[in-house]
């Protein structure tokens, strides 16, 4: 990590200081504009010139994106454009690029698709569709921003062009999602999207729309006039409630004092030295509220959107802040009926925009911890509450332990499991499975099967049974089997992990994201090891200082 | 690279020629025991002790397969086996790895997991089913051969296990297809496939069939006459024909002179300063014989035969010995009329084993072409023959032009290009698809539209139309364009194109192969550039040396 890398990166802000994005919204239509200014990067070294963005942009970008869905339910429709005069957006800054660590890199580049992704959950599920209004020449990351858009309109005006220059101009990929979106989003035929990849000037006019790269150009003096009228067009479809009133997501309360880490319902147990990160989750202390008026009065405080709050963060300052913390170990607490009264309460209420937004935020949490790249275990004690939404973090970890019994000397009753309707639909994973089918690829019945087991406390011989832990040691074998598995972990190299779990987490079908987070990022990734991309003749290196990059010749 | 591996490879091998494997036939089955000759490593600088294997070992097996399918024809089965009194396999040899360049080490896990996959293609379409017979310990590359075959039996001993040892002892991934296999071919459920992973001594004995990892075992004394047995009735499923007799797979000419290398009907010249490949392949000059016993007759000559073995020699050769040639173009010659015919023999004799396996082959080569980390471009030219088959290499490049219209002062005809039926299902591409529905994506009924264009010679107006080429510049523009083309191709970063030729060639659904060439390739290639792998201390370079790998704890 560069020195530089060391501050430590806050992932919540809030609407009053943003520096990058102006947010305006009419009606049923928001425009999101980018605009950013050119000395507010988050760290030293780099000018983010021509609305060029580095990590800090993008966190403004996932806030509002997040906001819009809770605090605007009666948007249906969000127009992304550029709020300069003559330049959309160019892309990542290369010169914060070209500064970074390896690991910087590959985390931004996580983060990015995370909020590119979300961007698309938000058009296919929250029915708020993101269009584009391209007023500006677009390129590399930016068109990528236009990508992750239900519909791109262009202006057609001689000088606004998409490009992809990533590998003409850099030696690398466009990796926020760019070639898979291409070829798997926009289906452009195949050998034209090899063309305009590595084509640094782009491509405008007729030619972007005949080649799928865009769905519209119009002439600058129409481009307002045309993408309000599809925005309205698109929100008028969508079925978000446009007398509705959103419920403003406070400032996260969150305390750091040395290696623990707290928030209201999780907390976090830093062992620096052994590279361990202690997870606890709690479960609600009381009931949930009766009805979507009453969910809504509570608002931040409800229960699953607290946890799905707090663990996002939490997961984001773990990955961005405390790389050497490899394992992270998941626990829960508390009671098992509530957690499922609370499920009970997201299953009933599934219509409710606020409680689907709820549901949406929840899996796309999930779906954070399983592409980062740590290695999860989960511990099932008494005590524990494994029910329903937290049991998906069992279901999530790389490997499970469930004591069998009791603990000597302990009058808590042995620890149990619980399954709800909430394990079996609302939280796939990338790649479009439920974690239960993403477990049981070689039996796919025994999901059905387990449906008939909903609400019932599975012990641990009856866990075990049913395939949803790994282990169930005893408590004469407890302490060690744990303690020797979480030591092994730990001594492995950290890289090897990070392949092997990006392997075996995701058996099964693959989708766009699943795509994007294994064959592109894994690709760029590989790339920003090469001497081609980074090292001291490499193309990222010696972009605008006018040197030639040095490339060695031979493929691999 | 190395020094030592600036000494040519061949690929062309034959049985009398083998240190490594033995191959015995009694009727229906076959036997291929594994007994690798310590000394016989390809390279100085290792030992192939405990049956390891190296590319040299590697060849032969490739070798021994394809034999088996073509002069083996009364085969329904294979036992694949150990030689050895006490070891199945130790897997890829760990000196050999780690003595070798990044490279070298990516060519040779290409070439294995297509050799692993060709395994299973013989199962699956040759009907030529494979058994694996574990006969000792079976660790990393040993195991990820059994997960090749369908049916593992294994010895219940106390001391035969199978283990994928590669995390915990050498920081790098079972790579060979291994984590793929595990969860997506065997359906191993995940969380049992990260312990296992983790677990340096591996898993023996019943629980080994419990959780998927093989799927039978027992005890020593039985292993023999159990796996003759399987083999027995697993050949008795087979349609391959017990009394016909197979063709021998005659040496392959070729002839390497500077920069050309030259088969019957594909050549080759390389301009090594340039980077390019360019390659002509020669439609058959006469017709195809009349039936089976035609083709059974010219054997080897059958010119689909001949081109497929060319083909897949060339581009091995050039993939292991060329590796600075980052550009292939391919170009065709001859007579479109006699190539269909001979299209349509292998259309109308399908159901015969000959012509089958020509087809599967064919199928295979082209798969070879589509995950080499090589830029292709095809070139369609007046005296071309881009028909059918050989069409496939136009749709397999990453771009091709066609000359619009005639050349000035030249009496050919214009250039065409022509579909047969061979262009819409037998050669399907890793992904599952065929080339002409990974090139329509986005217009899945195109490819219905084009059935009805089979057998029309289609010139470049009307090849553009139908989307089967990229550009079509006339006369004036043809030199500078193609020119330009090439000269911008090989100037870009080698690294960045293969990333991006690997994203975009493989639009839509994944497979098990798929997976294996983007995910699991992608992330150990990334691993095989890593320091905690191939730093000084890292895990390959130390392992054996009594040195502790020193780690860098960061996770990206």
């Amino acid at each position: 990590m560069a020195e530089s890398e060391r501050v430590m990166v806050d992932f919540r802000t809030e609407p009053a200081r943003y520096k990058h994005w102006k947010l305006s919204v009419d009606g049923r239509v928001a425009t999101l504009a980018m605009d950013v200014r050119e000395d507010g990067g988050l760290r030293p070294g780099y000018e983010l010139k021509l609305n060029s963005y580095d990590l800090g942009v993008d966190i403004e970008l996932y806030d509002t994106i997040q906001r819009l869905r809770f605090e605007h339910p009666e948007v249906g429709a969000v127009i992304l454009t550029s709020g300069k005069e003559r330049v959309f957006c160019a892309g990542a800054n290369i010169r914060m690029l070209s500064q970074s660590s390896h690991g910087w890199k590959v985390n931004f580049c996580k983060f990015t698709n995370e909020t590119r992704n979300a961007i698309e959950d938000a058009t296919a599920h929250s029915r708020q569709f993101y269009l584009c209004a391209i007023n500006g020449p677009c390129a590399g990351g930016g068109y990528e921003l236009a990508l992750a858009s239900d519909y791109i309109i262009m202006a057609d005006d001689g000088s606004t062009t998409v490009a992809l220059p990533e590998v003409p101009l850099l030696a690398v990929l466009p990796g926020t999602g760019g070639l898979t979106r291409l070829v798997d989003k926009r289906r452009v035929r195949r050998d034209r999207a090899d063309f305009f990849s590595t084509l640094e000037e782009g491509i405008k006019g007729q030619r972007a729309v005949e080649w799928r790269l865009v769905d519209q150009v119009v002439p600058r003096s129409q481009l307002d006039e045309t993408v309000r009228r599809r925005a309205a067009e698109l929100a008028a479809r969508s079925d978000r409630p446009a007398g509705a009133r959103g419920i403003p997501l406070e400032p996260l309360a969150r305390t750091i004092e040395g290696e623990r880490v707290a928030y209201s319902q999780v907390t976090c147990q830093l062992d620096r030295e052994r590279g361990i990160a202690e997870i606890t989750v709690s479960a609600p202390t009381g009931p949930p509220p009766a009805d979507p008026p009453g969910i809504r009065a509570v608002g931040c405080a409800f229960w699953p959107l607290a946890v799905a709050r707090e663990l996002d963060d939490l997961i984001l300052h773990l990955r961005t802040n405390e790389d050497a913390v490899g394992l992270w170990v998941f626990r829960t607490a508390g009671r098992g009926d509530l957690l499922e009264a609370y499920d009970r309460a997201l299953l009933d209420h599934a219509s409710d925009w606020l409680v689907r937004e709820i549901r949406l935020y929840l899996k796309r949490t999930l779906k954070r911890l399983d592409v980062s790249s740590r290695s999860i275990f989960a511990l099932i004690e008494p005590g524990s509450c494994f029910t329903g939404t937290l049991l998906e973090l069992a279901l999530a970890a790389d490997r499970s332990y469930m004591l069998y019994g009791a603990r000597e000397g302990d009058a808590k009753p042995p620890a149990s499991v619980r399954l709800t309707g909430m394990n079996f639909g609302p939280y796939p994973m990338v790649n479009g499975l439920t974690r239960l089918e993403s477990r049981f690829l070689a039996e796919p019945g025994r999901v059905d099967d387990l449906k008939g087991r909903v609400g019932k406390e599975l012990e641990a011989a009856a866990a075990a049974e049913a395939g949803l832990v790994t282990f169930t040691p005893d408590d004469i074998d407890w302490d060690d089997e744990v303690r020797i598995g979480m030591e092994e972990r730990v001594a492995f190299s950290p890289d090897a992990l990070t392949g092997m779990e990006a392997s075996l987490r995701f058996g099964g079908p693959e989708t766009l994201e699943s795509k994007i987070f294994s064959r592109l990022s894994a690709w760029q990734n590989w790339i920003f090891q090469r001497p081609n991309a980074v090292g001291p003749k490499g193309a990222l290196k010696v972009y605008g200082t006018g040197e030639r990059s040095d490339f060695d010749r031979g493929r691999v």
